[in-house]
């Protein structure tokens, strides 16, 4: 399978195939970081962020290091400041110039899509807009797996369904893996109608509820995403709505032992911090898979392996 | 040939001699850049920016990079902070305690020349006020060296001709190679007839026009320059004269096939984008070219060639 | 002597065998950089800065790379909007999930203590809040023994004793080499009660004053620090104060000729620029040992000597 000189816009263009292929790749970094200490010794990647995204620059930017590579970085204020005079495609030809990759962070739907038509050199999607953001799903893919907990397994999306850029993204990959997929949101936070056609429609395994009690004893994993303050004109019905799906140590009583509990963090009050020392918290564990899986795709697109 | 230690403030400062040879510098790391991945290593540089510029500090990042060297960073905020408390020479005797050259950046003429009073190491003016950027000009000559359009090369200078650092810079250098250099100017925005002089009275081949459609089809090279809407009191005024200096292919029609463009970036409107199709088109090269040349000068003063 | 992944919080948790030993490996690394400019190769240090601090940044980043490991960095502003949506303990796990070491900066006391309870790699305090700052005090500590003036040194403290960070710490190791310790400030910035009590609890040698000019004759070292004008409600006072406490030539005619003058820099108006041409101004030395002395604390915390 070859990667050489392709975009990583979106999980949508990826077959379980290829999926598959960077989530193997992905376990050999894990499994030994040294060894590909110098792999993209020479290279550099460019993170040209027009909006701020701490977690994922430096989760990039740590798996190039990890590889021996080095990165320079358009920061978002340095970016916009460009913005104000240069269109987007210009930046991209000229970084593209100066670098063996970029990662492109913006908050326009389709942005790296553009990017890409202009550059000579592969542009990884690292967010753009309500829409993908496949480095994190695949990061998703590859905690849930090495938790032995993909294939075929019963899931719950569980909080702000309607913005939450992840899980749109995730649910699409999940139904290669022939999940089963519980979604958990309030009315007003609901996942749009489209995407659960669209999911049905190519035999997914779908249904929904607002009851979180419920749906955590049948669960081998439960998706958490932040509930944003933001998104309810009246602050009582926040408050809620918030409490509700706030997970507490006293709510997992009643999950199978195994269960995993996932979250793209950062969180906010939807977890307990006592939840932190339960045995099904992985949410830490999933950013630090952030890494290999990171390592996986840069190596693959440079064509380092 | 010895450059160690040796400042870069201005152009004003190199023979013709000097020049050439960073320009067969330039050209090896251009052809083997693999050869020289190692050949700062260990070596740190300092960039200082006292304001943004992102475009010359990604640029110096990346050469730095490619040959195997570090980089330590004042970003605009930070310097400007520092600076609240602090004045510029206490800052550049500390940090060139810590790094082995300076890249210095400053809104303020001169500044670069104080710095390299009090720094043990090599300091390199990386644009200081309206007066000098010298790897700018460097680059630009390499760029039309490289499209052997240099020696005795009929150019026309573009645009602002006020204001424009870089055609300041770069005038100067053209006489060392017999270039006819036609400038190209709204009234409002013409050259300062200081520098007309004194290009004279060194014996260059110098003459003015305001009318950009006649001089294309005689020239080698169309040097195209920003024009900014804040130096025109009267916004009508603006609308005109940028329209006028706007660069289409219907006005290239009449140019030489073998002409180039160029410009030091960003361009807003003074290029029409489906210029950017067209053969003549040189200023993403040119840009891509700031790394060969600036891995030279680091190379060149850091001693290491 | 093993420091493998002890924090280094504060230096009243060292002995004055830890120190002499950390003071002895930097002096390893002075004298011989190049011997260790592959000892972190691989090895990531991650910079989370909650207030800006560019030289201890800088310094710090110089450091790491010296040894040929690589850094990660959370300035202050993500820092800051991170620490909207996030506390302090979650960002620390997935940093440290990332590196292999941290340096953190940030304004409360105590944070750097909290940071290292939830961090399996190593925390360093670059400085929280009033409290502690102790790399700053060991590089200050290295700077007296490399000028052979730190046994039974005489060393006045001056300026604003009562907020500086830095002169709190130091105080405390001082009373480790039996040195004799003036205070010189003015009444409203004197030393706090508490410590001057606890310094002499611990038989410490100590005394104070407000007469600058008196002590001058009698020291080895000259401790300066800056006076801050927001610290005066009446500019008039403030003013009266800051001249009082302006070192000068004039001032030093009285000085041992071997004695050494420290600051921690920056310096604002309490150090006459000419002060900088004498044989007694250390400063900048002392700010260049900042690099050795950090070396050498990366190097231990990490487990590389």
């Amino acid at each position: 399978m070859n990667f050489k000189n392709r975009d990583i816009l979106s999980t949508r263009d990826l077959t379980r195939e290829e999926i598959d292929y960077i989530l193997n790749t992905a376990e050999k970094f894990d499994k030994n970081p040294q060894e590909f200490s110098d792999l993209l010794k020479g290279r550099i990647l460019a993170l040209v962020f027009y909006e701020p995204s701490t977690r994922t620059r430096i989760s990039f930017e740590t798996a190039m290091k990890k590889l021996g590579g080095e990165v320079i970085s358009l920061g978002a204020v340095e970016a916009s400041s460009i913005a104000k005079g240069e269109n987007l495609s210009d930046t991209i030809r000229i970084v593209s110039s100066y670098a063996d990759a970029i990662v492109l962070r913006h908050p326009k739907d389709g942005a790296s899509k553009l990017a890409a038509e202009v550059s000579p050199v592969p542009v990884i999607n690292g967010g753009d807009g309500a829409g993908h953001h496949p480095t994190q799903t695949l990061l998703d893919l590859y905690t849930m797996r090495k938790e032995n907990k993909l294939e075929g397994v019963r899931i719950a999306l569980v909080g702000d369904l309607k913005y939450g850029r992840t899980v749109h993204s995730l649910i699409y990959a999940l139904t290669f893996y022939s999940a089963k997929i519980t979604l958990v949101a309030p009315e007003e936070l609901s996942m749009p109608r489209d995407i659960i056609e669209d999911i049905k429609r190519i035999g997914g395994d779908i249904e929904e509820t607002s009851d979180l009690k419920e749906v955590i004893p049948e669960v081998d994993v439960l998706y958490m995403t932040r509930i944003q303050k933001e998104r309810f004109p009246d602050p009582n019905e926040y408050r809620k709505v918030a409490g509700i799906y706030r997970l507490t140590p006293e709510l997992l009583e009643s999950a199978k032992e195994d269960m995993i509990i996932m979250h793209p963090l950062p969180r906010v009050d939807e977890i307990d911090p006592r939840v932190d020392e339960t045995p099904q918290a992985k949410y830490f564990e999933q950013a630090k898979n952030g890494i290999p899986v990171r390592m996986a795709i840069l190596s693959l697109v440079m064509g380092a392996l």
